[in-house]
């Protein structure tokens, strides 16, 4: 195995972006990086779709900075289960995200001022949209796969309704047909963090020199509650205390427990480099991603466009989006007669299983790319 | 039956009590109220302990005011399950809590300003403490029981470690012989929302004229996501979009889905009337709760000093305080030879159902009073 030194790339639309509000993306660039060598015949392309906190930097490290280590490094590289020395891999940041593509923070060449709080709402089907002009501009055809864990499995799902003939295989990780009642809960308890921290200005924070940190920080640590499972919170902290605290209690309302310890550091580190805005968008494309609202509700009927070879993964301890979630997937595929492999991996960790290390789990998508993806790519 | 209106009365404690703390609340006063006639030999009463947000006003109504139901009026009254026309109830508002005793927005006597930060961190034993005090003065020697829900639980089962004489039995509803990691977790974000909000002036708000109000409501959007089943709100609101938007995304946001305008009220209608400091206050003493700690996690060696025959009962859908933890009581009790009746209610509704209408729980309730519990009380 040989470590990847990847190099952010940028690409530049003049061709405006049609947006599901109806609104317009005049111009933007998108900020993607690309590991392994697209073959001739251009089969053996797999696109990487990120969830809330990622971006296009999917797997080794930048020259110069070994700290700096792609977010799913131990999925995709040389020898490991999406192989770079045989498959295409492409990792884009999305329209709206902070780490590279256009963004909120971005100058809205029209005014010559940050995009703020006139950045469109955008959703996972415009994700999509843009995804598909990138690779076209790549000159690639039809991908060899699209994967993704929890809304980066979305975009995977939406793929297969979007573009069915531009993709062979999906792959869908850790996600779910759409939000529940308590998924939206819980992304509007971290809106409102932000929306209410007079540092906001009602998203036009940057003209101001400063950022909404109370609410960042609120809304990581609400995420962070959701991402881990009750048992693997309990196992990493249990009921201890810091350590200067020796077991005793304070008696006071300062971080004594060691899980108000980890969410202060997490919800600290988050607020000094994602972006606010971002976090708003984000979350509400998950909020909007139903496929089959325009159905009656009915998914089957949603996936019925859908062409492509599936696999699709959930976690027994994800309570964020549960197995029972996938597997509605999967009965909406098989209504369909499509070809699904489903794997339900008895982890600990919650949602953040899918970008962890679990035998079976790493081993499912390593014999799904080695067997059924690489199938219908030229040697 | 007849409508009990109940009249809330004070009674003042000029008697130091000593906190966990080390502290000493010097004086002090407790709300209180009554329902039906202790009888001759005194041996009747039953406490009812309250949670978070409850009070003493635990059944029926104010004369003039009959839409103040007491919080727990299904439960208690004449003909109901803990019969007013056979015991005599008694409700409590703890100290620290913002419904009548005292608590931080009181006037400190050594000072002449509101105690805000500086009242003192209390405990579930310390409200036990002054509860003993309460019904001693009342001149009962032995409860005929004590009762609560959630944090209730935790003081009635702290009544038979704290006083195991003077209480025959214990009924712990939906409760915890401790918080898990993740609901310390919540109790956090609740609280640094709270203390983060440029209002809160560290808990001295009330010199300012202000209340810390968006710390409050994102403080009750949290909360009332986790005593809410993840089946009851999609049951509940599901992914419907409010009336105005006729099923449409906006393509903002503001509030479109149900779940988010039910957050908004809830929160904005809590921080009309709950004071932060109190909010800071409870959730500690529920943190700190873990009568199983002297006894290195020992719960069986910790419930060893428990004397009071006990009725547990959970709710299948409660995730805050599921099941499991009840059964770690009722293990625990079993394992002292302790008379214990467990009922374990498939209610979808959560956490909240210990407050709802339930047959099967009602009839588990009742049963247990008029069979058990009457049967030390004098005709």
């Amino acid at each position: 195995m040989t470590q990847l030194t990847p190099i952010p790339q940028f690409m530049h639309f003049a061709d405006s972006l049609p947006l599901a509000s109806g609104k317009q993306m005049a111009s933007y660039d998108l900020a993607y990086e690309t590991y392994g060598t697209l073959n001739a015949d251009k089969s053996n392309a797999v696109l990487i779709c990120h969830a809330l906190n990622a971006s296009h930097h999917v797997a080794g490290v930048y020259a110069g900075d070994d700290k700096n280590v792609g977010w799913w490094d131990n999925m995709v590289g040389s020898g490991k289960p999406v192989d770079t020395d045989r498959f295409f891999v492409i990792g884009i940041n999305n329209l709206g995200s902070c780490f590279g593509s256009t963004s909120p923070a971005h100058t809205n060449p029209e005014t010559g001022k940050p995009y703020g709080s006139s950045f469109p709402v955008v959703t996972v089907e415009d994700w999509v949209n843009a995804q598909e002009r990138l690779i076209t501009r790549l000159g690639i055809t039809q991908l060899a796969a699209v994967m993704g864990g929890s809304l980066g499995g979305m975009q995977a799902l939406s793929w297969t309704l979007q573009f069915p003939d531009r993709l062979r295989h999906c792959v869908c990780i850790a996600s779910s047909p759409n939000l529940s009642a308590q998924n939206i809960a819980f992304n509007e308890v971290a809106r409102r963090a932000i929306t209410t921290d007079p540092d906001f200005y009602g998203g036009d924070f940057y003209a101001h020199a400063t950022v909404p940190e109370r609410g960042l920080r609120l809304a990581r640590m609400v995420g962070h509650i959701t991402y881990l499972s009750d048992d693997a919170m309990d196992e990493k902290f249990g009921r201890e205390r810091i350590e200067s605290l020796a077991g005793d209690a304070a008696y006071g309302f300062n971080e004594e427990f060691q899980i108000e310890s980890y969410l202060k550091h997490q919800g600290k580190k988050f607020a000094s480099y994602f972006d606010a805005n971002t976090y708003l968008l984000i979350t509400r494309a998950l909020d909007y991603f139903d496929p089959a609202k325009a159905f009656a509700g009915d998914l089957s009927a949603a996936l019925a466009r859908a062409k492509a070879q599936f696999l699709v993964v959930s976690f027994t301890t994800d309570w964020r989006f549960p197995a029972s979630r996938s597997r509605e997937i999967v009965k909406a595929l098989v209504d369909n007669k499509l070809r699904v492999s489903y794997a339900e991996i008895d982890a600990s960790q919650g949602h953040d299983a899918f970008l962890l290390e679990d035998e079976r789990y790493i081993h499912a998508v390593r014999a799904y790319f080695s067997e059924s993806v690489a199938k219908g790519v030229a040697a």
